[in-house]
């Protein structure tokens, strides 16, 4: 029975003039954020503040890089190139990474976002890029991925520490896939059930899927989406549920994160 | 009598499907590039591809930051705070570094592109802020900029070592700045003179001005432009040039680069 | 005294996932508004949708063409030849344009963004690049402008209708210019206070500047500002107010806009 | 047997600084010219000067939209909703449109290009929303998809005159599909035996495909791709054949085109 988890949420996906998300009270919540590299949200400046903020709180830091599609949020699928991504990859770790520096501290893992996040579970060349790009930075990055997905596979391949990810709010099917969002009941409303349901997947390892059968699951940190319009709300329930139950929340590797 | 000199040139300003330059001409003939970072030219295979092939050059690289404005070649000024232009610069060299890491070797340089290093030059928020950045992520880096300029006053203020730039194919005025684009005369359209004109501001440290005046400047790297149509023919004669005057050429703490 | 008057409110400055504004709710103070064209703030998809909400309300639409700095939502200054504002502006009113006309409407007016609007109203090269860009897409197009500036003098150079335009909450200096956004007391604060200076406006082509003497200002078209944190709530006042001292509310040339 | 047919090239791909193509050479050989509007290649001043030049060399012109991808050139698909791909036609028509109305002009068609090209040629969704957009901007274009795809459909279906395109120097395979780049033998290199092969599926409505069958295809328009290193010589090649047999190169329209 597993008595520590890493939480984490995706930050800094404000862009210029524009505010997204509730960063201020999420930060507070969580052990880890992953932060926006400038190409589907975040700009300099808010890389900057992004950091500053997760060093104020003591949350580990790591890039979340994105596909260069600013008006898709990084959401809609583009077909690439193992080569186009890795140095996709490479090129935002590096600018996210020289932040961190800057500030005195460095990243701790990497986590691709949205669409290059689900292209890289599921297939094996882009998830290889993904990997051969954050070890090729710094092999001692944690590379977060979907969980049993090809990019964790990738990761291992690569020798990279990984993190296998579950969602807080999202429901799973049978073969362990999450449900589309199109779908009915895709997306948890109660941050109390979903609360429960957290506790549950990090004690025992597994989920009640969409079908009522239970999907065996490797947990290593649960991901908090941060662009509900409760995300603040959400991200305390599931917090204090996980301290309630007297699991302790910290980042992977949290020493040698040095956030 | 100056006996060694670095000879610079600005490479990857290719963007995706389009080619600007003479970069494999080039290479041998410099020893030390400024590569763009994907803002005002360069994409993050270009910038992959031009750290290798200085690499196997053995030139060394610096990271060349521009302003964000691709369809103007970062060569339009833009009114940004010195806190824009510090993140704007520190992203460009982190993002750049990170090439240079993954292909072993790392960073020696930054100099600022375009605009950019010409608001530097004269504005000293601005050049503090480029030095801020440039030492925030390494005080080792030299800072290139303009010979006499704020940007050299703020590089050494921060501590850091810095590069007297001047230009191979421009014009000087009385007053020791650059002869502007639009005149007469502003570039030097022969390479032999060029060459000549090199060689004597290397050994004696000024240079005659279009009036006709001799000029003091402090020379610790002279820029090859890439953008010339006859840039490898021009590389080439200076590089000629320097070597039959017994000037050898070798990038600044050459030891130190690393490249 | 005059007894018509055009209220406007910049709108459409969401972008992609990033919502900015209260349309929905200013958009029945107004009886014109001017639309983003992507270039700084807007994408295609919110034109379209902003294009179908001003024409449910009958409210007149215009194009706000903006310097190409999304990340500065246009209001970095950028150095540009007339050339290239004339192309820049000519193509950000056909794209709009696009979207008027496959509604069934058409444009009423153009009115420049941000730092674009400052450099037409004191500049008269690009001034005139504004108006000529206007004209050579549509004759009929009334050219927005501030009050008494280079852009509204262009625009009659020009033969075209112009709007000079005042806004309900800036402050005003005693030689008519704005009071700068950094100055104290820049920015009115009381939507009541708003309400009943736009209406002596109005009615006397006067207002009251910050030093205490009174400004005569041509007055075709009051901006509201949208971005204002209380921007519905303000544009109800000043509304309202209009409303009670008998003032009309409509757009320009309110036939030939056929929005 | 036909004796008239277009012959049309894609132009205006450079950007900012960087130049691609041989417009200058290619226009004087082509009865119509598909312009970039910006997205995947163009900007502004290019647009205006390809329009200018098509317009002083009598041929046609027609927006040539394209996906929002600078970098990869449009060429790599990106999932799209059918809303998202009609506001960026319309956009893009819009834009272009603009800059022939400022000449004096009017589009006569409209073409998709690389990767939205193929995946409107496919899938009947995104097709529809092609062929929407353009009849909503002027019910009067000509849509130009590949010969017998779902773009050619749906035009009809949205009541657009259509053109069915061939490749001058493209490889078919037995089902009429296009061999794809990656096949050996996929792009014709010999500009005379591409001539003749031109001439033949003008006069007989077949094309020999790589297996050797005889393929039919409706042929209304011949494309000429502008980024072959010889694009020049190979354009005029095809022309000099196509005059040699007697077939006349005109715009589909030629008199409503009014280029």
């Amino acid at each position: 029975m597993k008595q520590t988890i890493d939480l984490n949420c995706d930050l800094g996906e404000s862009f210029g003039a524009w505010t997204l998300g509730q960063d201020g009270q999420i930060i507070s919540c969580i052990s880890s954020t992953s932060i926006a590299c400038g190409f589907h949200a975040g700009d300099p400046q808010i890389m900057r503040r992004t950091i500053a903020l997760a060093r104020q709180h003591g949350v580990a830091v790591g890039a979340h890089p994105g596909l260069p599609d600013l008006q898709g949020f990084g959401r809609r699928e583009l077909v690439m190139s193992a080569d186009e991504v890795y140095a996709l990859v490479l090129y935002q770790i590096g600018a996210l990474a020289a932040f961190a520096r800057a500030a005195g501290g460095r990243l701790g893992h990497v986590k691709p976002h949205g669409a290059l996040y689900n292209m890289a579970a599921r297939d094996g060349r882009l998830a290889a890029a993904v990997a051969a790009a954050t070890r090729d930075f710094d092999p001692q990055l944690v590379l977060f991925g979907l969980a049993n997905s090809r990019l964790i596979e990738a990761g291992r391949e690569h020798s990279l520490r990984v993190a296998n990810e579950v969602f807080a709010d999202r429901s799973y099917e049978a073969d362990g896939s999450l449900t589309p969002r199109g779908e009915r009941d895709a997306v948890l409303a109660d941050p109390d059930e979903a609360a429960q349901r957290v506790i549950g997947m990090v004690q025992e390892g597994r989920v009640r899927s969409r079908q009522g059968t239970w999907v065996p699951l490797l947990v290593d940190t649960i991901c908090l989406h941060g662009d509900r319009p409760d995300a603040a709300l959400f991200a305390q329930a599931v917090r204090q549920g996980l301290d309630a139950a007297g699991i302790s929340v910290r980042a992977p590797l949290a020493d040698a994160a040095g956030a």
